[in-house]
């Protein structure tokens, strides 16, 4: 008999925050991977990692990606093209490289553009986990328990990448999906980029009135929560409204138009047509909690 | 040395959902109230809070306002002027009249259309506390407790009853503030009244397209903190909106307005004021975690 060891070797994390400092604990804690180095900007994020265990080395540089089979880039989206070019010279030949950004469109064309044919080696990721706190110290190898995590291969992606892209995700506990990049965009676009710029301008809009601390006295636990997503990270979320500019364009001006008819029935007093829409509302979020939606 | 008895000898609570019943249960605890009975349309409503202990009878009609010392009217905000006049007929010259809705101008204007003279019983009070869970299995002597209570006394209040509402809340473990019935319209409309409608109309309209299952398949935590007040009970928020429709008006129009301004920037890519946005709603937020913001 022998015995199976762990399905990576030497796994290179490349942006040391929540979800590349989560990915490397959940790996390591599932035992499909024996070495992980770290690359980042904050020293501080890298040494919290490190103490935390997800780290075995700092790596000085791109060339560390020399001695890894898996590369996960988790920086921003928009720092992604400038990190696999950083990167490309040193990609081995089984080398399996993800990333995990918001946007999956740009991380597709950011590979073909920068990494030419050996794009066929980069698997575009988005674990859907996360949250409003970021950085190392936030991070858990159970992120991704339960979680669902979506695919969207390049055509040139060989089955053996995309099988491997799966188990490490799989590993993690999470669940695999595959979609294309441009439904990833669009449906994202709904449920999570449009939320949090709502959210954002909400905070913004109420902070930058005259009477805003006699306004935020009176808010309460429905704000905190409504808004839970205004604390998450500016840079990343500018990254992933530029990446996906044109989808939340989309459901900006869409959402802007319904809240011109729910303003007009409010400012009408159409108490029928309003409880209609409030009891639409509930109905399908109490169907969606209950698990009647899935992929 | 004579002991002190409970505050109030007999509390009629009209309406015996979360409110309702959480304060009965909360003056109960506090030993502030010796009796409670309790008035609904909910047979089911009014036998679970009897059953949790918040209620010592159930009372046939509102009759049973005539050995109250303290009322509570905890009924959605659209049928206060009909309980109001329902009780009138019934109120002892001594009693203490509260009402409990998230909405003061239409109280003011209530107890004075209704109660004529006999206004000057009736206390308009808001707990700023709450949920988007409902009904008195969901009641807790501790809802209020370290809440804020809002109360906007009329002219014709005479000093003794605001004390006496004061004191009632302060029971129940909350801060009592006071505002006019203006003001109070004026702040909850931003800070409560326009995210509830916000969050509604998004799940609303994500249901209504012809892929929402495809759409809430991806749907993860931050959504589901942003939509939780879309859970709360719609009638209770029609009557809110049709209370408040002016100021909440002006708040939806303010923030479409906003939004228009967001979206410009969405589409033309400006990435620096993207982020400064962002960055100053995430500031503010913090800020107002941190207690910064006291009244």
């Amino acid at each position: 008999m022998v015995a199976a060891g762990p399905r990576f070797a030497q796994l290179l994390v490349v942006g040391v925050g929540l979800i590349g400092t989560s990915f490397a604990l959940a790996l390591k804690a599932a035992g499909a991977c024996a070495r992980v180095s770290g690359l980042g900007r904050s020293r501080a994020n890298l040494e919290v990692a490190r103490a935390a265990g997800a780290l075995d080395a700092i790596a000085d540089g791109a060339e560390a990606a020399r001695e890894a089979d898996l590369v996960l880039v988790a920086t921003p989206v928009g720092q992604l093209p400038s990190v696999l070019a950083a990167l490309a010279p040193h990609l081995g030949p089984q080398v399996l490289v993800m990333d995990a950004g918001s946007t999956k469109r740009d991380a597709v064309a950011a590979a073909r553009s920068v990494l030419g044919q050996n794009a066929a080696r980069f698997v575009p990721a988005h674990p859907i986990a996360g949250g409003e706190k970021s950085g190392a110290a936030a991070a858990s190898a159970a992120l991704f328990r339960e979680r669902r995590v979506v695919l969207t291969p390049l055509a040139e992606n060989p089955p053996e990448a995309i099988a491997r892209a799966e188990a490490a995700w799989q590993a993690c506990g999470a669940q695999v999906l595959r979609m294309t990049a441009e439904a990833h965009d669009e449906v994202l676009a709904a449920v999570s980029h449009l939320p949090h710029v709502l959210a954002y301008a909400l905070v913004a809009d109420i902070a930058a009135r005259p009477n805003a601390a006699g306004l935020f006295a009176f808010a309460a636990g429905g704000f905190r929560d409504f808004t839970r997503i205004a604390s998450s990270h500016p840079g990343l979320w500018r990254d992933i409204c530029l990446a996906n500019h044109d989808r939340i364009g989309v459901e900006l001006e869409r959402f802007g138009a319904e809240l011109a008819r729910v303003t007009a029935l409010v400012q009408a007093r159409d108490g029928e047509a309003l409880e209609q829409l409030f009891a639409r509302a509930r109905a399908a979020r109490e169907k969606w909690l209950a698990g009647d939606f899935e992929p």
